[in-house]
């Protein structure tokens, strides 16, 4: 195995260190941002940064990116209150990765990718239609991280909308039924095949595959 | 599509809660954190809380649980200031998820589920000889989350070991050909199977894949 150092990737280019130090954290979760503007404008933005926090209360945790780039995801959620994630699945890749573009902050990335606005009673915020597992979140807090100019944005769950057949008895639920795609580094999509899951560890025992 | 709202999650029972919120989150990476005590008891414990921070200056996330339960990770890594990730891959599955079970503070979880350790100069925390890719990190930070008494440690990449056959001409890593796993939920392990890379997005045209 080579080793890398830290100079070593200090002096590699911007591009080449970007797809490599994002490749290290492994399999990432692939969400839709949903958030409206002040001025009614849908805006939607994929992301591989959406995170478990805990689960009583339950919350998810998302980093954004430094402030000196335009985020008007970020904008809007601070203003609003709301935001919503929605996980992507593979029928719907092409859409999602293009919400990356730099569109202008008076267009729709909805309009714009062709995927549709769907609305609810308690968050004041766009799902988008198409994904199979949709999150309605309240903000509750933002807080920079001062080491790289980054912000990490927790919420609060409010609201979870998905088929209910997909939830198992206990809880679980099977996102390769709802074909959930995952990222790794900064724009591979992978769809995911179960090995199966563990019993519940204990010192005296060795684990065993269950469902 | 079922509605489920917070006060549904409210009332679930603890497991079934556990469960369902942290399938919320989708696919998410699979590390085992290597880290030693000052005693000199090596420490490994798996963890799909790992994520990415930034690329320049190289920095990771994780969140860990909160003071409540016992974790030694956290005080080791907190009086070395090192630590280690090492991505599980299919072929060492239940020796990583067996890390999981509660052994003694004096118990080595290599010793334990079969792992054997690996030092390199540079870093004060062992890591996993079967990984594949493994990271050493150097603590720079460990923010309290108020909000649920968790904490995020964010550590600098100090050195990477790969086989450079992985590493792509523009930095990405093929962390399929390393059979690297994805958990979701708590206790579900997934390999990942290629939809493709996509062409970085812009505004007027379509993205491609390719790779």
């Amino acid at each position: 195995m080579k080793q890398i150092t830290a100079k070593d990737i200090d002096s590699m280019e911007q591009r080449f260190r970007a797809l490599f130090v994002n490749s290290l954290s492994g399999f990432k979760s692939a969400n839709l941002v949903g958030t409206v503007s002040d001025e009614g404008v849908d805006n939607l933005a994929i992301v591989s940064s959406v995170f478990h926090i805990g689960a009583n209360p339950p919350l998810m945790g998302m980093i954004t990116r430094p402030h000196t780039v335009r985020r008007d995801s970020l904008e809007n959620l601070r203003a609003t209150g709301f935001y919503t994630f929605n996980h992507v699945h593979s029928g719907m890749l092409k859409q999602a990765h293009q919400t990356s573009a730099r569109y202008e902050a008076d267009v729709s990335e909805f309009d714009a990718v062709g995927l549709t606005p769907f609305h609810s009673d308690t968050v004041k915020a766009p799902y988008v239609r198409e994904a199979r597992l949709r999150i309605g979140l309240q903000l509750e807090e933002i807080k920079p991280l001062e080491i790289n100019q980054t912000e990490l944005v927790i919420g609060r769950i409010v609201e979870v909308f998905v088929d209910d057949q997909v939830i198992a008895g206990d809880g679980f639920i099977d996102l390769e039924a709802l074909e959930t795609v995952a990222i790794s580094s900064l724009d591979s999509y992978h769809s995911a095949s179960s090995l199966g899951r563990l019993t519940y560890a204990k010192p005296d025992k060795q684990p065993e595959f269950f469902g």
